[in-house]
């Protein structure tokens, strides 16, 4: 494929693959088989990140809210996001599986991730947000104290403090919300939406979102 | 003015009144000039609300971030702020100014406004950010410990906990971002961009937004 060129690219970006039940109705097939239709677009973003020279990556995979849903949805969810580890696990990156670990719902399988993991030369930093909560991950913050100082200094110390700031989240499936992603990583973020469903992923919806941010001036409220 | 009927209109509603730099510019004046053109739009929002029974609304007025700017800017949006609390005044509201009224950037007219005060019949819930900061916000919270159960409840302790989730946040002025805006009560508002800039506000702009708006699922994550 030929890569377009870009002026600018983000450092970091983020991606809500949303819409994987609605294409699984339209398709005529029940709601949970949206999810594991939603692997390939992930890998194929993945190598489209790696040659454009992006640094890091987060997915949204489930919140502790999504767990309310009916059991057979969870439990596709949480398999597509186990598959979608075990299919990044041959390629060159790094990952780190973030979310609340404690909890029943959150899939052992992917226990030896809540460890930052280089796969190959990891050559992209990956975060996976699986069973995250944005409480879960602010609560954290506040029951670390610095000793030391006395003082705390959230940055450091919420649950998520090894996920840097978003340049740009893309979000596919129409919705126009941030649905508690990252909420202190996302202050200044840059919001692009996709009309389309996930499982319908192009590699045109990701370039029409980077020509777009090339456009979007970066004040950081200055 | 004939109001448009609306099935669902959203209980608490964010305002980011931006671009009023980008307008002075374009009309010829310098970029300070453009804040004193957005308080007869907020006045306008403020009583289409009423007349649509909306409960709650939220202004952004400047952040901490914001303080950066050349000083001319800071003494107009400062100035704005306080004109736009004199011009509610005689109206039917309970207001409160939320932000860090400890800081030099603070302006002192608004200190007797960061306790909830009641205007005429106090019809609608009124929230006026002024020197506010995201992290301000949720560092308050840090330092907020419940004795009694060792435990801490983020959305008590919260700097803007008397300020309740939201369900729309419109912003004028092209951008796509939230720039900080109440990272915890908008985990879930949907998000609509106006391109004009606020003080080209119309009653139009805000009737799509509540139109748009209209047909939005709200699942919360279920």
């Amino acid at each position: 494929m030929n890569l377009p060129h870009f002026k600018r690219v983000p450092e970091h970006i983020g991606i809500i693959p949303d819409g994987n039940r609605r294409w699984a109705e339209g398709k005529g097939m029940t709601r949970d088989r949206g999810y594991e239709f939603g692997i390939a677009p992930g890998m194929q973003l993945y190598h489209l990140c790696l040659a454009l020279g992006v640094k890091e990556l987060t997915f949204y995979g489930f919140t502790q809210d999504n767990t309310k849903r009916p059991e057979p949805q969870k439990d596709a969810f949480k398999k597509a996001c186990i598959d979608a580890v075990r299919s990044l696990a041959g390629h060159d990156a790094s990952l780190r599986v973030i979310g609340d670990a404690a909890s029943s719902s959150f899939p052992p399988e992917l226990l030896p991730y809540t460890k930052r993991i280089k796969f190959g030369r990891g050559l992209i930093k990956i975060n996976f947000l699986v069973n995250y909560g944005w409480q879960w991950d602010l609560r954290h913050g506040m029951s670390k104290t610095d000793n030391r100082s006395g003082k705390r200094a959230i940055q450091m110390a919420i649950a998520s403090s090894d996920v840097s700031r978003i340049d740009l989240i893309i979000r596919w499936g129409g919705r126009r919300r941030l649905s508690g992603f990252l909420p202190v990583q996302s202050i200044y973020s840059d919001f692009y939406i996709v009309e389309d469903y996930w499982p319908d992923f192009k590699a045109e919806h990701f370039f029409e979102a980077l020509k777009w941010y090339e456009s979007q001036d970066v004040t950081l409220g200055g």
